[in-house]
């Protein structure tokens, strides 16, 4: 086991990832240093405010200047064009990961820009909560969660396993694997769940029929459940969209027939098939609940009838 | 304001809406005496371990025998066979009312039986939990929660009134709504919602590339927040889909729509279109939480890095 502990570790966007990572390397020492860069002057003055790191930069190449790590914490989209900004000033041996849900589009946008000894390892860490922004994370959230890594073939295994260890001192369980499944995989766990519960909320908005103060009020009948998801930074997710094209579209089109397999049972009172589809869905929420990745408390465990003031004082 | 105490509640069914109703009772003394009855021996012997009534009995008939307040917690698909079973028993002056998600049907199955000088109010408590059976329930399920009643023209005020009371002695804050716009209302705030969840989680069962142990391992991703409305009861939800069928296709249909606008965002690369759905949901759910129907913590609040060791200790 190698030692976690990096001399200077580079956050560029310090949004609710990069936020979190500043929390638990600085709780568990993972880092002699920490440097931030943010594009919006607002952004790094509030980090600063907050004392997520020990120096602040405007300009990404600055920041990651003689930094052993260097994680890029921004939407996919962004990536490309920092690599080209920073790959002049990075340190020879240093390593360069990023956090982001697609990969394939990370070493397309990435790789072309990596001088020589430098270190590229895609990483996504699979965590997350609605909030954004450098107020929104904390130590814990990677806590008994996966980090997946994409190394590509020929990887400098020392460095692979500096960075495993890191993310491992983070809490995570770490997994390996290769770039196209990894979007596949996450095009189904993550970015289909999520354009449903986008969907969902802008159709219920869209009703005329239906006001919108009725669909609040009633909305713990299982609508409010999915505005948690469509409550996520939309940057972010307009880029991943657009960046795992492919899967997303492959997902969204298995969905929709069974959507419509669906429809037609309701539509024909085909009672058996509908009993069917209901009752196999529980044996996945069992297997979640047993693998430790969700609460089989009710209702995730939300405070019991929930009002403003209940999350006024769980938030202060 | 009238007592919301009555001499007698029958509670037809003891999952989770009856056990609930039978705990809040009990503990703030709404009923001098509370009578459960349920169709298999096995349910009736668990709720009186659990001591949830005072008398049981597997025949309906007997059970409402002397009752003021009788209702009905079954899959809204047993309304009418129950109704017409225990129509000769129920006494004068008697307020009938159900628990069901659907509305219409109801006053459809149950109308046609209920004798002169009986109460028919038909009742939706908009509340719940994934789990089901007399073990889930606990007594603050309606706390905070909105209950929906749905009087037919002519219907007693007293009557109304008193059921108003024993809900709001409950917790919740009663609303009056018309059957058809109820169902309407609960074709987009609830069963849409479920309906999603349950395909989204079978399409996830279904696929040959990603393998079910993968989807269970990154669901932390977004997809376990489907998994708990998926985990209901399926005897239910299939009932509500043959009772609801029209407001529930119209929802499938606008949702079908959307989902295809979006789809073809997607595949065009329609970055500002994304972007603007996505923006534009984050308003919903930050009028949930201000209307008290949601917390605010992140990931609902579940406990950080959940684990099935956690979950033990929360359940105990």
């Amino acid at each position: 086991m190698s030692d976690p502990q990096f001399e200077r570790l580079t956050l560029i966007g310090i949004g609710l990832i990069g936020s979190s990572i500043a929390h638990v390397a600085r709780e568990r020492q993972l880092a002699k240093e920490i440097v931030i860069s943010t594009r919006s002057q607002e952004t790094l003055n509030r980090a600063e405010e907050l004392g997520l790191g020990d120096r602040y930069y405007l300009d990404a190449a600055e920041a990651v200047e003689g930094a052993d790590l260097v994680i890029l914490c921004v939407p996919v989209g962004a990536n490309g064009a920092i690599a080209q900004w920073i790959a002049p000033s990075l340190a020879p041996g240093a390593i360069l990961t990023d956090v982001g849900s697609t990969k394939t589009s990370v070493v397309n946008d990435i790789r072309p820009h990596v001088p020589d000894g430098v270190h590229l390892i895609p990483g996504h860490p699979i965590a997350g909560t609605e909030h954004s922004g450098p107020d929104a994370g904390f130590s814990t959230l990677f806590e008994n969660r996966w980090c997946i890594l994409t190394p590509e073939a020929g990887t400098d295994e020392t460095a692979l396993e500096k960075l495993k260890e890191f993310w491992k001192a983070c809490g995570s369980t770490v997994d390996i694997m290769d770039v196209q499944h990894h979007d596949l995989v996450l095009a189904i766990v993550s970015h289909l769940p999520q354009l449903i519960a986008y969907n969902i909320v802008g159709t219920a908005d869209d009703l005329e029929t239906v006001t919108k103060s009725e669909v609040i009020k009633y909305s713990a009948s299982g609508f409010r459940d999915f505005t948690r998801l469509a409550a996520s930074d939309p940057t972010m997710w307009r880029d991943i969209c657009l960046n795992n094209k492919d899967a997303i579209l492959e997902m969204l089109a298995r969905f929709s027939e069974d959507l419509s397999a669906l429809q037609r049972a309701i539509r024909w009172g085909d009672g058996d098939s509908l009993f069917q589809l209901f009752e196999r869905t529980r044996g996945i929420r069992k297997s979640i609940i047993e693998a430790g990745q969700d609460t089989d408390a009710p209702n995730f465990g939300r405070p019991i009838g929930t009002s403003s003031a209940d999350d006024g004082s769980q938030n202060s």
